[in-house]
């Protein structure tokens, strides 16, 4: 049994001349494909936690015919980059003024500042007024313990997160505005 | 809205005198559990990923009424340990000799190089003959380099693995290996 080194596949997603229309996750996917096939970082979407109540086996293998979602207690991707654990959750809101902090879940809120204790990259990016902003964790964390109010105001958005420009290939390159805030001056 | 500080808590399972019976699976779901309550790393199983086939509303929420299980191509277990990105999987056999390489999909043999390849700590869990290795990712990239085998033999997970050694609680104190061999010298 032989097991090719050639690890590294050629990216060969159907040209997408246009962005719009493409909801946050798909654009993350997306992105998160391109770094996977040109090796630039390792990040995945978690599955969706299932709880099976019925399973069946068949010719197929085993089948489910009674699941249901559980509410994840982390963020929703994870993975590894430039040798850093990084860790990140995606939100879109259709608000114009603040975003809702109910987006998240309460556990997730508190695994945030867990992964930062840890030592690993953790953000969130959110969707809001067509554009897509990175949220430092240590920011999140600094306006949930300032504040008792239940939302974020886009100002606050505006000011400390930083605007992620929406292109072709990869469609959402988060991991530039990663290189400039975590890894500054540092070369790859 | 307050989100409490005091994210630590007591780790309050059922005591458990003997691991005889469980699975290894359980041994490490418990134990992460134990790293996680008492703040020592942030590990988890990664949930199977399901196709859906069928999904039906109800008062309950979205329920699965057909689904289907994916085949992995990275590893069971992911997150953050000293500051540093760790991926191992878990594995059992039933063999006395030799260890099959069908137990892994041949994506996931591709994907422990690249995890090592981006920095990240990599590894393998086997249970045989009633004890658990630890065997590097190293290790068993090296032994596909240099063998055309379809197992690995028992001697060689001797040789090159690192028995863990069962006990009361955590279970499965894998962590005190990736310790000895990953963090020579540092102290925590």
């Amino acid at each position: 049994m032989q097991y090719p080194n050639n690890i590294k596949k050629k990216y060969s997603q159907t040209i997408n001349y246009s962005n719009r229309g493409m909801d946050l996750e798909s654009l993350i996917n997306d992105t998160n494909q391109y770094y996977l096939s040109e090796d630039i970082a390792l990040i995945f979407k978690k599955p969706t936690p299932i709880g099976i109540s019925e399973a069946v086996y068949t010719e197929h293998g085993r089948i489910i015919k009674n699941g249901y979602f559980k509410s994840p207690s982390t963020l929703d991707y994870n993975g590894i980059y430039r040798g850093r654990y990084i860790e990140f959750e995606a939100k879109e809101t259709q608000n114009k003024t603040s975003f809702p902090l109910a987006n998240f879940h309460e556990h997730q809120l508190k695994y945030i500042k867990r992964v930062l204790q840890h030592g690993g990259i953790c953000f969130v990016l959110i969707q809001m007024n067509q554009f897509v902003y990175l949220l430092k964790g240590e920011d999140l964390t600094h306006f949930l313990n300032e504040n008792t109010r239940k939302s974020i105001p886009y100002s606050f958005l505006e000011e400390f997160g930083y605007k992620i420009q929406e292109k072709y290939n990869p469609s959402l390159d988060y991991l530039k505005i990663v290189d400039e805030i975590y890894f500054k001056g540092e070369t790859l």
